[in-house]
């Protein structure tokens, strides 16, 4: 394939192909659908990416994505409310995370982001993921529930588990999310594993 | 979801979900990707497009894309290769679509992109693609065969029908692809077009 593209197209397919979720072929529809649009639609898009480097950065407090100020000290939005609950901490994965659960407006309480969860295959352990930031957290704010909004799955789990023996001592209630049936869903095509979480974790009506 | 994102992350989830093939998630996947990788990576991505848009243009004669020189008139490597065929012509429906062709190594001729094809409900008639462009180069240049290699669907096949009549007094063969089973597939799995088409178009063995 090479010789066959221009070197910038061929440069653009590149670069559009590191990104999650664009192979080869979306990169190359991309690339050619950037090459009809006008100037000013192409120059919006790389001007928006430089942007976000420029002006975005993670918060020093709680690793949420929060806008550069010039007086040094970045704070996410979520931190300096004063509005927020400090006793209860949600402890999530990434970002996009904190926002899925801001998104349900069940939650007043403060945040953490782990910057991922533990997966020893890929080498991630408690030590790559900001948990020691999170235990100087919880020895400074007042916080008495921890709630682990890690995703439902191996590395989610092993993570929430790390989590709870590693506070056992400390006078703090570690929660997980409930697993079980999406609002909506049928029975009929739910997984066993899913179904297995639902009968574990069922309810008694009316409590 | 307005308000949850600081605005240069939602510009950018804007900016990327208007890309063909990348929806809302995607878009939300790409900013949070681009926010933790080196500034230098995303610059080089940013920089890709603008390149994209000042290097390259389409050939003045082909339609096919080309690199912009600084003494006018653009051809591309395709035009200016004196080792192509002038007496044959494949028509294609857009620049990638070329890419695929050429990628076979059967075809040494020429191309012209059409920009599209025939779809009157989006109201793209033989007006809104490069046909006036085929008709003078039908003109002017030597072809005796037009390869008409539009996409084997409805647009792709009105076209090229339409290219058919309109040329059926000049003194120039029109093909059209072959359409068929692809190679490799299963005869199981083949849906009935394909097959019919497959049937349609069988060939004697041994000829």
């Amino acid at each position: 394939m090479t010789g066959l593209y221009a070197g910038p197209i061929q440069d653009l397919i590149e670069e559009l192909g590191r990104l999650p979720g664009i192979g080869p072929k979306s990169a190359q529809r991309i690339a050619f659908h950037l090459l009809k649009v006008s100037d000013r639609e192409a120059g919006r898009l790389a001007r928006a990416v430089t942007e976000l480097k420029a002006r975005i950065t993670f918060c020093t407090r709680c690793f949420n994505v929060a806008e550069v100020r010039t007086e040094g000290g970045a704070e996410c939005a979520i931190c300096t409310d004063p509005r927020r609950d400090n006793h209860v901490l949600c402890v999530v994965e990434e970002a996009r995370d904190l926002v899925a659960v801001e998104r349900t407006g069940e939650f007043k309480g403060r945040y953490h982001v782990l910057g991922g969860a533990i997966n020893h295959l890929e080498g991630i352990g408690p030590d790559q993921l900001r948990v020691r930031e999170l235990l100087l957290r919880l020895q400074a704010d007042p916080v008495q529930e921890l709630i682990v909004c890690t995703n439902p799955n191996l590395e989610g789990d092993a993570t929430a588990l790390y989590l709870v023996r590693l506070l056992a001592d400390v006078d703090i209630t570690v929660t997980r999310l409930a697993s079980g049936l999406p609002v909506g869903s049928d029975l009929e095509y739910a997984d066993e594993l899913t179904l297995g979480r639902a009968i574990e974790g069922r309810r008694p009506l009316g409590a």
